[in-house]
């Protein structure tokens, strides 16, 4: 019941019957493409152009173009939303993420806006997500993201990347009542911003949980899906797809979140998943983004063999992993067109 | 049959009955210690400390003495592998491990020693291995170790630490002759290492596959499991326990071979794993390292829970990884005391 030329992420989503896979690679856009790091050489870093519309806008565009895709994805960043709460980031070429401010006490919290009004502060992601579903003019539907709060808190906490995430796992051990009240306020700023997104335009929303792998089943439980299932609970709009990359262990409480669609890493079977999360649900994933280094008819061969796990069953073909930024394209397309080429039956 | 003072932990592995569980930690030799930290402090740099065989037999021996632990392990580093196979590393403080001769080609195999006679070249280790086993007068046993084939591969491929390992995956898709050549050296001489370990004294080995997380199971069973498995049929002097961080997938591969112990990490359900492995192992594990940033009651409650998990059956007590620098020995030791007051009924 869409307009668009390209519904069927739509469709697969809903548990229609579809002719083929709905594919799309999590950071299609972005390094991989020549096109991409035309755009972001002309400029002083990744964070212009994420805060820039127009240019967020074409580099959304830019794998439906190219790649052929069957969805865009706004292109942004989870980090942002720390940043609408008061805590400015910088993004360090080759090294990653980069906090000066960063939350490890109470007094820290104080300094911060945990409430909805935090979500104004992004009116530029409103804004490229208005300009994009002009400029796709109904070609194929757009996703809009966060982090999951559990995430986000990681960054906050730790202020950059990190093996272990000690720092933030070391609050939720020492002072568990700081971790819920700071898990709390991402978890409103971030239904907020959802929110806005979906009025803005978006038709999915995914939920990125980059560092749920790193908590065990009881504190994953805890800290991690409570916030998620709030966010499902609020998110009615629009489909939901959660990913809670590493946390197999949380298949079955996550097959009972209102959400629509579950990514899947590529650690995960996809038989076994498919039998703890029930029939449900869609999935999403899997293949290992290391296998865009293999050559033509070996990337031919495991999107095959990953199509045919799939069965007739409820998928959205995809990576395991957003896509490594020395993949060469035209491997992505390699494997964009064996899944097209492959039909449900 | 043994003279130990304290032989639990090789009782244990056999699936003899005994009264309580054995404990000790990974890491338990090393920064957590003031003891430790005052004899690193007088030395040049962590490697100094792991080429000196008096010294790395002293901080070998430290944790049976501060922390009362039922076994101890050699202080060493799995890198003296590829070092010994012709690849020098640095240890950066704060940063991690950096090589700067790395393998990325056929040519650059040429280049390295991938023979049994590079274990030639580790008698430091031999010699700290017999004098712990003189300075430990039989108190309790010592555990040897190595890294498995392919995470040593990612450290000789990617040359410092990775989020994704993906220079070393590309080699395994992208050339997986040049892999398997790798992967085929470095396991012959690791199990002469292996050897030369067990003739200077120890007690027991353990293989720390500690980057098996990173590939498919379809990839670990081809490029990891393999390996581990030549290594368990070539080790039968001693027992052999097979710890790969993050291959919950592989448990049903990993119960197959020819070990007496699996280690878990923290995000594995300890029921789970019981049945999927089954009661022919003991299993090591596997409390989350960051637990020990809790108050002495949470650690003691924890703990309890833990161990009754264990139910009657064959287990060693330990993290699910290797204790953080930044833990309160007398946080340690309420975990190894909380493990000691539980009787297994």
């Amino acid at each position: 019941m869409t307009n668009y030329h390209n519904d069927l992420i739509l469709r697969m989503i809903n548990g229609e019957k579809t002719e083929r896979f709905p594919v799309w690679l999590m950071r299609q856009a972005g390094r991989i493409l020549p096109e991409y790091r035309a755009i972001r050489g002309k400029l002083s870093g990744f964070k212009e152009l994420v805060e820039t519309p127009e240019l967020a806008a074409e580099v959304t565009i830019q794998p439906v173009d190219i790649l052929g895709v069957d969805a865009a994805i706004i292109f942004s960043d989870i980090l942002v939303v720390p940043e609408a709460m008061g805590l400015p980031y910088e993004m360090i070429e080759a090294k990653g993420p980069y906090f000066e401010k960063r939350i490890r006490s109470e007094a820290d919290l104080k300094t911060i806006n945990g409430t909805v009004s935090a979500a104004d502060n992004l009116d530029y992601v409103y804004e490229a997500i208005k300009i994009t579903k002009r400029e796709l003019n109904q070609r194929v539907p757009l996703i809009g993201f966060s982090g999951a709060p559990w995430t986000i808190f990681c960054y906050m906490v730790e202020g950059e990347g990190s093996k272990t995430f000690s720092k933030a796992k070391r609050i939720l051990y020492s002072d568990p009542k700081l971790a819920h009240t700071l898990l709390d306020q991402i978890t409103t700023v971030t239904i907020a911003y959802l929110k806005k997104q979906i009025e803005a335009g978006v038709d999915i929303i995914q939920i990125f949980d980059s560092w749920a792998g790193s908590l065990s089943p009881a504190a994953y439980s805890e800290f991690g899906t409570k916030y998620v299932r709030r966010i499902c609970e609020a998110i009615n709009e629009v489909p939901v797809t959660v990913f809670a990359k590493g946390a197999y262990y949380a298949r079955e409480e996550l097959a009972a979140l209102d959400c629509q669609t579950i990514g899947l890493d590529w650690n995960m079977d996809i038989e076994e998943s498919r039998k703890i999360i029930g029939m449900d649900k869609t999935l999403q994933g899997n293949l290992d983004p290391c296998v865009l280094y293999s050559d033509f008819a070996s990337i031919e061969k495991s999107t095959k063999k990953l199509l045919n796990s799939f069965g007739n069953r409820r998928h959205i073909a995809n990576l395991g992993h957003g896509v490594y930024p020395d993949t060469d394209p035209e491997k992505v397309k390699c494997f964009i067109e064996a899944v097209k080429a492959h039909s449900i039956n």
